[in-house]
């Protein structure tokens, strides 16, 4: 047998929010790092998320040890109940990650067959010939861990997601001291959060946003609302703080965040001594007596906050008086919908807040100064940068140069890349299977489908249906032209005669030839899209329909 | 004959590129302040570009005396080409305009038809009762004009898309003193450019950019490609001379940007002092020599830039040791196009600047210290912020409100609200037409083909096919089912297969009752959505198609 080598594998992991997965192999052992889901982009229409591809882990099925997650978002666990029931490996995460994944096993009916198993920072598990070490960092949710691998060959640290919060919500700092030591006693390899690389200095501390909050809650004239992500506890915790400072009964509307909320409150992250409110105090407090969290912050049109912007939520509507405060960034994709949010809310006579005029959001991602740190404290020998777009992570290996780590030293890895890493060097070695996998309902989609709603989007469709006698395979009768969403249906009365006329010439002169309807068929394709084209500068998708009676 | 009022309609302009349009009405005048375009939002699927409903122009199209250009920006003169064949006035906008609507107007064949005229600050026009003077701002293209309308009942000043820039490329700044001297005279009602009213302070000053550039250029080992809008001249001018300074040959990419630089060398708006390079001469410079200005910094996948980043462009593509510099700020619906050509330029290693790690762009739009200062300088009696967002408005309303203007003054207005004027008083009183008009190809669109592709893009379509006897209105044989964008064919052919069955189970339940069309197309319809939706939690939209023999 070949001499064994630590492979490093990100399944996922590109893009703004990354699907993370991160698989490490060694010998007869596969650990994975996180199992993440990506929210769709603009060009994949009506997809629901993008999780990983795991054609790699189901063929090496029998190796594959644990899945180990850093921390409960849903660009690290969102893929859990896709991925759960094709790969039968158990899961390590903190409490929190626990409940957060079992609130989502439970909505996907999963969680019996499952197994989730809880860690705290400082706990060591063998996983075949690996020990898996996890520490305390920051980020926007509490239990925030990092992952020191130990390989065979030296120790791996993955950082998760991690910004220096000196003053987080919970108390609980960054384990900077095992990063330390860690790097004195020598780290082969560090694989680190690239996400906020672009940025220089430092990312404030989520108590900035404590006290804007405080703020807004003790100014309001009328109810606070707040929209944040269903997953960021911490934010919840900060607006329950201030809201009870102030005298405000807390109400938490959207099943997702109130399901979170509620485990985190049983489980002890999340504290609100007055407890929650109930939608029927929401209609007989006073004003200045309420403030409100919930989901909503991408500006989602299914969500509580759209619900509430458009007068169309059952508990609450958005009216003059009203405070309502965006407390998160928009993912890329989503600024459209944000501002037509925040566009509707004001027409409704609320006061706005949001990022860019207030400070109420703060990233959970290091800038660069804190990536530095990072990097400085420890020291590896091998440096893979990881999540983020792929100009993060080139930024974030061009930080590493700056700092000292040879060039050689330093790999930027795309989904599916192989790194082969020795004692003493590493190098891309092939690859794996990496596409996106398009979650549309029940089901997954391919790249046909995709194309397909592509171009339906782009100029509609166009029918041409034409019976054919299914003895001799003649066109019978005339044929018929229907479309969707190609032109106004009132002013193309004529362009539809014109194609009709177009048809019949095509299939009488096919006539001359054959009349097979293989052969008519991509002749009518043909004559329709280029008489289309002329007409419109459009393009519909066309489709010659054949019934054959 | 009633007193006439002046009236204020704004027929575009929310959005954050805003398809400006402004109507001015008086007795028997209207006069026009604009013709933009907008981009399409990402909702607005396969449309080209948005322009402003002029329905009301053109039911009153015998008293539409003029339309007053600000700026040669597409976003106030891109709608041109499709408004003046509906609406013959005379244009009036500075040469600069001049140049550009005219290769405008030229590429639609439309040039020989159209009155356009040059008018140069302090111009004064009398068009009807109006008197209309242009007076010089700063924006980030040259010869941008406010427009101080004399009126029967007082002056309305509109600001047109300004910042204060103290050192312009042109080196032609604002004209403040006839703005004092207008404030200082009496000033009815101020329209003011709110764009940028989310940002405290000041915007820098063009000069930061072309700094940067300077830099860039002298540093670059290879060749700096820079990409910005095709109608930034002043952008073009900094690039062209930071390029000669160093001694790199400049070169122009992408048609429309090609056609804008050679109109504006020949008029004098950009100096060229050794010409622009050919494509021939790129081949044999040496990298160090090459200066590239191109389109594209918006990611737009058929643009120059899009085609060099993936080895698709004719005359050059990026490759290792090149700098690319994109010189523009995203329009929120791009973000993600733009991401994806940042990345691949990246991947093909070039070496990559932008908004966000470096001072390569500035904004053209003032912050809050300079409409404050607009508004100290002209101190209107009514103000009616302009361009941006409704959020934008109402937080220039409230800048207003900061600096003394009664709350009662301001007005808030949306597309087609009437603002009615009087010496003392001001009202909104009724609204006129102003629906988005989607242009895609050679025609407009509406609503209903919008929202099927909407539809088709989210699940695709599903056609239900049946042979209908034309004189007895009977089910001849099977029905056939066909797929495009809703499912994989190949992991289909089952469900495929249960929904057949599902439409002959239908259409055999019809048979008891009637065996009408009319009938059984809706009962196919919700047969096979409601079995659709069970198996797939999809929607596609479902097209029962008759063909009769």
């Amino acid at each position: 047998m070949a001499k064994a080598r630590l492979k490093i594998i990100p399944l996922g992991g590109l893009g703004e929010i990354g699907r993370n997965m991160m698989a490490l192999e060694y010998g007869e052992d596969i650990v994975v790092i996180d199992a993440g889901l990506m929210f769709p982009e603009e060009e994949m229409l009506g997809v629901d998320l993008v999780i990983p591809d795991i054609t790699y882990l189901k063929e090496n099925h029998e190796r594959v040890r644990a899945i180990l997650i850093t921390h409960g978002h849903e660009d690290h666990v969102g893929a859990l109940p896709y991925i759960l029931p094709q790969l039968d490996v158990p899961v390590y995460g903190s409490p929190l990650v626990h409940g957060l994944i079992s609130v989502k096993l439970r909505e996907h009916r999963l969680l019996k067959n499952v197994r989730l198993n809880m860690v705290r920072p400082g706990d060591v598990l063998q996983i075949g010939c690996f020990r898996a070490e996890f520490f305390r960092v920051c980020h926007s949710i509490p239990d925030s861990f990092g992952i020191a691998l130990h390989t065979p060959i030296g120790t791996v640290v993955h950082t998760g997601d991690f910004k220096l919060d000196h003053t987080p919500v919970d108390g609980k700092t960054m384990d900077l001291h095992r990063l330390a030591e860690l790097g004195d006693k020598g780290v082969l390899l560090l694989m680190s959060d690239s996400t906020y690389v672009e940025r220089p200095g430092y990312t404030p501390s989520e108590q900035v946003v404590g006290q804007s909050l405080d703020r807004i809650m003790g100014d309001a004239k009328g109810r606070v609302v707040v929209a944040s992500f269903a997953s960021l506890i911490s934010r919840i915790q900060q607006v329950v703080d201030a809201a009870e400072k102030h005298g405000r009964r807390m109400f938490i509307m959207g099943r997702s965040m109130l399901d979170n909320a509620q485990m985190a409150i049983e489980m002890g992250y999340l504290t609100v001594p007055s407890g929650l409110g109930t939608p029927d105090e929401l209609k007989h407090l006073p004003p200045e007596r309420i403030a409100v969290m919930t989901t909503g912050s991408q500006g989602e049109p299914t969500s509580a906050l759209s619900r509430m912007a458009n007068r169309d939520h059952r508990f609450l509507e958005v009216i003059a008086g009203d405070t309502v405060v965006i407390s998160a960034s928009p993912i890329p994709g989503n600024v459209g919908l944000i501002n037509r949010t925040i566009d509707a809310l004001f027409q409704q006579g609320a006061n706005v807040l949001y990022q860019g005029i207030a400070d109420v959001h703060v990233h959970g991602h290091g800038a660069q100064e804190e990536l530095k740190l990072m990097l400085r404290l420890v020291r590896p020998r091998f440096f893979v940068p990881v999540h983020g777009e792929y100009r993060h992570l080139v930024l974030h290996a061009r930080l590493a140069h700056s700092l000292g780590i040879p060039e050689e030293n330093t790999f930027v890895l795309q989904n599916g890349d192989v790194l082969e890493v020795t004692t003493y060097r590493a190098k891309k070695a092939g690859q794996v299977s990496s596409d996106y996998i398009y979650v549309d309902g029940l089901g997954d989609i391919g790249q046909v489908v995709l194309r397909d709603r592509q171009h339906l989007a782009q100029d509609g469709i166009l029918l041409v249906v034409v019976a054919v006698d299914k003895d001799t395979g003649k066109v019978i009768g005339e044929p018929d032209v229907i479309s969707r969403g190609f032109v106004d249906v009132s002013v193309s009365e004529q362009l539809m005669t014109d194609i009709r006329t177009q048809v019949v010439n095509a299939i009488d002169h096919g006539k001359a030839h054959t009349t097979e309807w293989g052969y008519i068929n991509p002749k009518i394709k043909e004559t329709v899209a280029k008489y289309v084209y002329k007409e419109t500068r459009r393009r519909p998708m066309i489709l010659p329909v054949a019934v054959e009676v």
